[in-house]
């Protein structure tokens, strides 16, 4: 499944490069027709790529760097691209999966994702890539959904506590967004979460609610402070793009959000983090969200850099493993998106488990030495700073 | 701490033996007016006796093997250990920790349990004692608690969604119990929990609410049918003293609880679980928890001793760390005890997370090989069976 859709990414790029030219003018033409004029330039390709030509070859819409096929039809994603905020969110996480995977990769040089393209009885499916045991990250999954059908009780009840003037009591939903947690070997390299994710709820009385949520974090394990500012900083460029007051609000709700209450610490230096958004409109929404999810790449890749090749200890290992341990208690007892995927019929679990570390230890008590490194990582995660 | 403790279990026992014979006839008199005997008795020992002497000196109930002194003061448990539930269910606990911890260390032959005794600020405390590291048993922990306060509002309604009649917005509550986990190192022994727990909850108009709730449990990592079936009937011999029908009922519920529905698949091999037990009366109910809390070494000790020795490899010790990792989504998604505790303002977390083993793995859809050792533990965790 791999390989194939490998061949066929490069069957689609070298056909696509026979066939620039001819399709510049071609914008807005009907998808077959586009793809026959194109096969036919590209010769003994043809009956290949017919069978595989939603996938293979467009030319509105660049795919040579995602991972899979998507959710929905390459051929309703085209012709619903401007009118759909639906086509628009699954084109934009399609790209970022593509464009995050294939930055890994370069920065692992050895590990390789793992692709599993997944539907769900109830409406939807997603895809999942996993990089395991690499040389430079332990375990990185970046999963894009687009699943829909009937809202859990549970799922109900808590958007509704949240504010959501929900009236039916089984409503219709639609959700997409992308996810991903990475978990570096080098305990000098943080993990990093990001995920955006657009949302719909249908009531009875035809009412359709929208929204768009996400962010991005941060959790190191030896604290290197201009990384912090480095990775506040380019959260902060992308937020100023659209609102002045974003990162701020955005900062806080983020290290309230991944405050792991049970501990009184924050699970990492935070980030950005924002729910519930449907305002000013829905075009301007996406292009914040847009921004956010474009930014994950220059957030952390030089992080990665930096670091990757850092000497460290085995003192160093253990204490990042009681950190992921902390990761642990934080996903399965209060992230909402992975309750939502636990409450969620059919819910494919591997996808949503995904964030969970390959290792993870807990000790009894364990309390870091006074002064020590560790020490200086638990005082700012007590006491979450300001980092730019 | 420890050894004061150690010390004074030596003196105590010291000085009891001296003086036995004068207090044959002391049953019931005041403690102080018989302690005051017994030190003089003593000679020497008096005056490091007087500072300890609510602990160190009671003769009709047996501390010689507890951990460190209740929580409730010994002279107050002695007074009232006929009239109240409270304190008959405190002096069980305590004897329960100390005789498993005693047993448990026996077992390593090397581990040795460090306790901490515990305050809580809202009221009550607890002992918790933890195993780490030792040459059987990589983390063990034995915990009681005697707490009391205003049940959390959380708790309240989730005790209501259980049927409870709670009028109240703010009752108070009082529970008392013993909970512990081992994990042992040798993959090819088992975890044990057990717990057993007393509550009252006070409602407005007075009324008092109590039940008892507990249970015992095996998680095997390479299944041993013999050892399933003497660790069940073991139960069952315990359950049929009190009634017939107690075993298979409480042999379901153990199925039904401990159940990781994300996974479609059971925690372990199950034993028993109850809840909400509150008749046929208090005292026999007590009498059911006391055979049921008795019978945990048995149930367990020879299944430790026939496996400690076995040998195993690299790739049963991965297994055993991934079956730790489903114990700890168990735990931390739907344990009803551990949610109580998370909820619960000033728990100690430590006490209740102690539950977690030192190392847990998470391997992206991991699927044992077919008719592997692992296929066969999997078969009987998504299909629980009768085991007598």
């Amino acid at each position: 499944m791999f390989h194939l859709r490998k061949t066929l990414q490069s069957i689609g790029r070298t056909t696509r490069a026979l066939s620039t030219i001819a399709t510049l003018q071609a914008v807005k033409r009907p998808f077959t027709a586009k793809a026959g004029a194109i096969l036919l330039a590209a010769g003994g390709v043809i009956l290949y790529a017919q069978k595989n030509k939603v996938y293979a070859f467009d030319y509105m819409i660049d795919t040579s760097k995602w991972m899979s096929k998507p959710i929905t039809a390459l051929s309703i994603l085209e012709q619903t691209k401007d009118s759909s905020m639906r086509s628009k969110m699954e084109l934009l996480i399609m790209r970022i999966q593509g464009e995050v995977c294939h930055k890994l990769e370069d920065l692992d040089e050895r590990g390789k994702f793992h692709v599993d393209k997944w539907s769900r009885k109830e409406g939807g499916g997603g895809i999942t890539c996993v990089l395991t045991d690499g040389d430079v990250f332990e375990k990185a999954g970046v999963n894009v959904s687009v699943v829909h059908g009937t809202l859990s009780q549970a799922s109900a009840t808590q958007m509704k506590s949240r504010g959501l003037d929900i009236k039916s009591s089984q409503p219709k939903f639609f959700a997409c967004g992308v996810s991903s947690v990475i978990h570096p070997k080098n305990p000098n390299v943080p993990t990093l979460h990001f995920n955006y994710r657009y949302f719909e709820v249908s009531d009875t009385d035809g009412k359709k609610h929208w929204w768009f949520g996400g962010g991005t974090d941060l959790t190191p394990y030896i604290l290197d402070e201009e990384d912090c500012s480095h990775f506040h900083r380019s959260l902060e460029k992308a937020c100023r793009q659209h609102d002045p007051e974003y990162y701020s609000r955005y900062k806080k709700w983020c290290d309230d959000y991944f405050f792991i209450k049970h501990r009184g610490e924050s699970r990492g230096v935070g980030g950005i983090f924002f729910d519930d958004l449907n305002k000013p409109s829905a075009d301007s929404a996406y292009a914040f969200v847009e921004s956010c999810a474009d930014t994950v790449i220059p957030c952390y890749s030089p992080i990665v850099e930096k670091h990757k090749f850092d000497s460290y200890s085995y003192e160093d290992r253990q204490w990042q493993l009681l950190r992921r341990g902390r990761y642990v208690e934080f996903n399965l007892v209060y992230d909402r998106g992975t309750k939502f995927g636990l409450q969620t019929p059919g819910s494919r679990i591997e996808s949503i488990l995904m964030s969970l570390p390959t290792f993870a230890k807990w000790e009894y008590c364990h309390a870091p030495l006074s002064n020590s490194k560790e020490a200086k990582l638990m005082d700012v995660l007590k006491n979450p700073k300001e980092w730019i």
